[in-house]
């Protein structure tokens, strides 16, 4: 998928209801992960307002910043030639990975879970791994 | 389950290791999640005091406030109507489910493992989905 | 494996690899999980600077103290007897576990997806659970 900004909260709940219709598996379980260490997939509500509260709150945790010396709020990975070290953090609180139940050939959720996947270092195409077991 | 304060730990693992011999399932995972987007089930040590610890520690990261603006400590998605978005975002600290193996159809833990279900907005019934999958 | 170190981030990326080639399943999934509630499983990056940075900014998350009196740092687990109350916050930052999909005999990965174990209550033996489903 096409991820124009460096961090962006995608919609990806109905592809992953697709690639488990597709599949006919009826009992099992899917694994939803990212394959990108920038990134997480994670499961919450469908609102606008939070999406924006998540990513205010983790840039205090743990804020974008280029530098390399920790002293002033760079971080030492960024002594690669990369920016992103933020985004390898901001990835382990949400998460890299969910795995959902397959019931009667179905996602088996509660009423609100909705399926995102959070890309901290953006501005390209990114991919998502849907893995499929059961029967 | 019954979960009559807000924020509340329960102890879900006779539940789970019943649910795993009631399967009669001998080698495989099973999968445990809240069906809730405001809670947790997550695997730590049985221990009231470190459970007080966690609860301290998740209103430092991300405090309740029923507030819309984020400015005064609020936050957007309390716009809905709703005054629980930090739950929301204290589910994502504690994750939202827990892979277990299942070796000779029993729970395959480490000895201090214990499983727990975690309400960041309850004071009302709850559901936790337990799924099991192998031979 | 030993864990000289209070915390220490260690590479078991070829470890889970062999174990799924030694299974010979072909197609599944394989659950890497600490058996320990101090420790953490995850996946990113294979660079040491970011490694150390994670390590900065845990302990500011939740500092290490031996105390007892939260008025002072300190955590009510470590009336118990141990020292170890941050330990059990940090590993829930992290993580306790990874699913990974297999697909065609080995780990399903993203190009820079590596997996660690990262302990932070060390300086003895630990284990890891790699627990594979599939055919």
């Amino acid at each position: 998928m096409d991820v124009p900004k460096r961090r962006m909260i995608v919609d990806i709940h109905g592809d992953v209801e697709n690639c488990v219709a597709e599949s006919g598996v009826q009992e099992g379980m899917v694994l939803v992960n990212a394959m990108h260490i920038t990134a997480s997939v994670f499961i919450n509500d469908n609102e606008g307002g939070l999406h924006q509260d998540y990513d205010r709150w983790l840039e205090e945790l743990v804020p974008f910043n280029p530098g390399t010396d920790p002293a002033s709020g760079g971080y030492l990975h960024n002594r690669t030639g990369e920016d992103n070290a933020d985004a390898h953090h901001k990835r382990q609180i949400m998460g890299r990975e969910v795995v959902v139940a397959i019931t009667n050939g179905k996602l088996h959720l509660g009423p609100w879970e909705h399926i995102f996947y959070y890309e901290f270092d953006g501005r390209r195409r990114k991919r998502v791994l849907v893995k499929i077991i059961g029967e």
